[in-house]
């Protein structure tokens, strides 16, 4: 029965009609290795007509990201109707609960897309991409979609609509939201289930690793998340900005007015957390804070205005610099007492035409998800998240720093021998621009590869702060004794590279990757990676010197390690 | 006669008239340990009165050396006056060659003052200050004395005259510089002895690494040489700067002009040679280069105009930063082809207003020294010493990098696994900022210390690139396991720190220092210091990841080895 399906499916791809792009290598080997384990799917891979449709599905995700983006926002719209149609069919209805309980093949693998309910557990062996569709089971493929963008072919929606099982119920489509007073929390938007979440509430999320490489542009479902306090629900229509401190009074705009009063800039930027990498910390020794691995960091095109148009409106003239030092955000986001979130910038960068400081509305493309700051929240490239404030409620110009605990006794650097005892939050400042810093996003640690593979592909993203951009990356495979150049690419694979930043305003990340041979005669390889920046600032080896006891700045060199299996017919 | 001589000196210090000022504990110490080592003059500074004479002349280094400038500077109006008095002496007339020969205990130790020639070969064992006046036999006391300035006092003087043995020859005094035209560097400067040579044609070299944390701001006699090439003579009347490149044509300015045109800023900027601690990457396999230790850095205060207001009045407007990118600089010293020296920097460096960029014609507070630039150099602050073009020819507004060998085809970083087979310069960008470094210049590696001292007072000093402060320097004196943090100072010692630096130019270094009791049971301490920029830049671990092919960026931790000996009498 499957295998007729998939012929049935198949025969719509002629061989004819599909170009033999070049397919990149960790793809096609990642497709190979998934077949290997299963003999049965694993010839029809080899079957000429299946690869070659297979390499022209799979080529050119890059190129056509944009497309499928538009295409899906496209769809958007007709979606109400589709459903509309759909709602009268004989397919029995299931919430999205049941939907996200089948997340294996032993509970079977299901999936959502534009309303309906598909179980894809007999596809799984077969998918042409490998392991990854595992992480949408029990979710949308909206958001995988929109980022491998191969998928948005009629072809694929054919294949697709084989499996399909159910109707996705109609309060679930609507996502709508139950406000349970009990909670604080329960007004939180929905959340994509493959991120792997370090704290429930305040929501606190990263996704797997692999996703960040194989997207210059992070999807904004995708893109971590690091909430202190429940998100706000603010109105758009009765939004408020205040700007505060400056010689001209108080200046309140509402979005609208933002949106129309200032030229519209966009950005992209990466934004990390300071804790990112914090795991590899508590490794050394407990530290207090969530324990994130090493994807809170993630990468975005920002659009909104600039700050220093919104400050130069609000009366901000040179001779402020004479008494203002700092520029402080207030988000709307407050704590059980009523204490909002803050934090400062220094005013030469907010007020720097080289700054790019942005109140954004908008990321990638579409208004700010409520998870980012919805309507509005700050973005200053090359500066520790937690200066990023969402929700933005307030800006006041000022002598002073922000005197929130997120400015003055958090996210700020110590030495290794600082203790809770001894520790002194005055004697250290309030991270701004963060190091340079770099990780292995693929394979993963643990990670077991056949010796007839030949050869393994390295990737990975590498960025700094302050706008320096990342010049080299250097990759070993045998810990750290011999090194080799990784390729850089600032854009999606297949696209032509983005022009080099101007200097100082190398905001966004680099992805990496590098394919070299399997060392002969070695059982297992350790992976490590580090970045070098343009101001020749390099990572530090190890983690216990810069171990500190809150886990920022977790920047050592990020170290994998992978175990090469001999004799596959063995086992 | 010794012992006769000094209780003459002595009787002239009345313990009355002197204050009892706290000691620095590393020069306590230093002076104790020196005579511990000759039991004769350890009883005699164990005397009270020769005690609290000499308390009080340690005391407050750092509070009169401006005062000791000023007042050295005074006395040379006077000497020719002084050496005509003298000359009628009976005293014999020594040559430099000859005042150079004696330079150890052996061979005798004489140094020069105003003229005069003394043999203080007996006063070395009773100097306060301990082995640091071994840095100066040879050669003159005046740069070490204008940087010890305690010594600028009559009894001082004193004291040295009976030591007095001849005269320096007329010639030398005079500083006559015979251009034999066979030699293209016989028209080189005189330096003083003390400095190391890494190479004497071009004339390459660095001062003993203690000198360094004893000043914060380096003396321009000890401050390290970095020549390419013989020292060009400039005569400073005939001496014309061109600027090219811009839409007004080239402005032509004279020195006077350069100085009367426009206003005068001063800087205090520390420059690092791309190269310093190459020697240490030698040690793990041979690069290219000058063999640099730890003290191919110094600190001065430059002034000078800004180059940015020269680059206005030469016709510099915003538009032109549409298609220009570079500031391109020559140097008047050249190769035997007639090829000047030549590098550039970025435009936005060069005409940004926080920049700070120099044409200097000062440094610290007199002409350019010849070995310097005179009369005019390039002070970049915050950029690698290489871009800081001396004996200014030219500055040429353009699209392009310079052309020169020097920023094509050096001074870049690369990956230590590329060799001279496979390097392609093409592919690093040319070194500007440079990233974060720290050295400990006192204790130096192979020092051997009495565990009766107790306690350890380490010092260095740490600097970053692009105006990034330095907020935290970390010690350890286990290798690396255990650490301190050091305190950090941006003055001289005794006076009051310089405000804090603007975020983002914090040109100068920091001097660090720590006194930590000696480990029990530890016989061989492995001292090591790493410090930390306000992007929380860190230093890395271990040379070999950074090892280069030549042997530039060498930022690793600074390492040295000290042994405890444990039984002082015994020996």
């Amino acid at each position: 029965m499957l295998l007729l399906r998939c012929v049935h499916s198949l025969s719509r791809i002629s061989p004819r009609s599909v170009q033999r792009y070049q397919v990149a290598p960790a793809l096609a080997t990642c497709g190979l290795h998934r077949c290997s384990g299963d003999q049965r799917s694993y010839q029809r891979a080899q079957s000429p007509s299946w690869t070659y449709a297979l390499t022209g599905l799979l080529a050119g995700t890059g190129a056509v990201l944009a497309y499928g983006l538009q295409h899906h926002k496209g769809q958007q719209a007709k979606t109400s109707e589709v459903q509309t149609t759909e709602k009268i069919s004989a397919f029995p209805i299931f919430s999205q609960e049941e939907v996200t309980k089948h997340r294996s093949l032993e509970d079977g693998m299901w999936v959502t897309y534009r309303g309906s309910v598909y179980d894809i557990t007999e596809f799984v062996a077969m998918h042409p991409g490998g392991d990854k569709i595992l992480l949408a089971a029990g979710g949308a493929l909206e958001p995988f979609w929109a980022l491998y963008a191969v998928h948005n072919q009629e072809h694929v929606l054919e294949i697709l609509s084989t499996y399909k099982i159910g109707e996705l119920s109609a309060e679930d489509v609507k996502k709508q939201q139950t406000v349970k007073s009990s909670d604080p929390y329960s007004s939180d938007p929905e959340r994509h289930p493959v991120l792997h979440v370090n704290s429930l509430k305040p929501f606190n999320a990263e996704p797997p690793p692999e996703i960040l490489s194989d997207s210059y542009i992070t999807p904004s479902a995708f893109f971590f998340k690091r909430n202190h306090f429940p998100v706000p629900q603010v109105d758009p229509a009765s939004y408020r900005l205040h700007v505060e401190g400056l010689p001209g009074g108080t200046l309140t705009l509402s979005l609208e007015e933002l949106k129309t009063r200032f030229p519209k800039h966009t950005v992209t930027a990466t934004l990390q957390c300071a804790g990112n990498r914090r795991s590899e910390m508590n490794e050394v020794k407990q530290v207090k804070g969530l324990n994130w691995g090493i994807a809170a960091i993630s990468n975005a095109t920002w659009g909104g205005v600039k700050l220093r148009d919104v400050l130069l409106a609000a009366g901000y003239r040179p001779d402020v610099a004479q008494w203002a030092l700092h520029v402080q955000f207030e988000g709307l986001d407050k704590d059980m007492t009523g204490t909002n979130y803050g934090a400062s910038i220094p005013l030469n960068k907010a007020v720097s035409e080289e700054g790019d400081v942005l109140l954004a509305y908008e990321m990638n493309g579409e208004d700010l998800p409520a998870d980012h700051g919805f309507p509005v929240r700050v973005v200053v490239p090359g500066v520790v998240g937690a200066r990023n404030v969402k929700w933005l409620g307030k800006i006041i110009v000022s002598a002073e720093e922000s005197s929130s605990h997120w400015q003055q006794n958090d996210y700020k650097g110590f030495s290794p021998g600082t203790d809770w005892d001894t520790v002194d939050f005055k004697s250290a400042p309030a991270i701004q621009e963060l190091p340079i810093q770099s990780a292995i996003t693929t394979p993963e640690d643990g990670t077991v590869i056949d010796r007839d593979r030949e050869e393994i592909t390295v990737k990975g993203y590498a960025w700094s702060g302050g706008g320096r951009e990342v010049i080299r990356v250097d990759v070993s495979l045998d810990g750290g004794k011999t090194w080799h150049v990784a390729q850089l690419r600032s854009s999606d694979e297949g696209k032509a590279p983005d022009p080099s930043p101007p200097l100082g305003k190398a905001w966004a990340w680099k992805l990496w990757e590098i394919t070299a041979p399997l060392p002969a005669e070695i059982k297992e390889l350790e992976i490590v990676c580090k970045a070098v920046d343009n101001s020749y600032n390099m990572q530090p080896d190890t983690v216990p010197p810069i171990w500190n006891l809150r886990g920022v700045l977790s920047n050592a060199w990020h170290r994998v390690k992978v175990k090469i299996r001999e004799d596959l017919s063995g086992e």
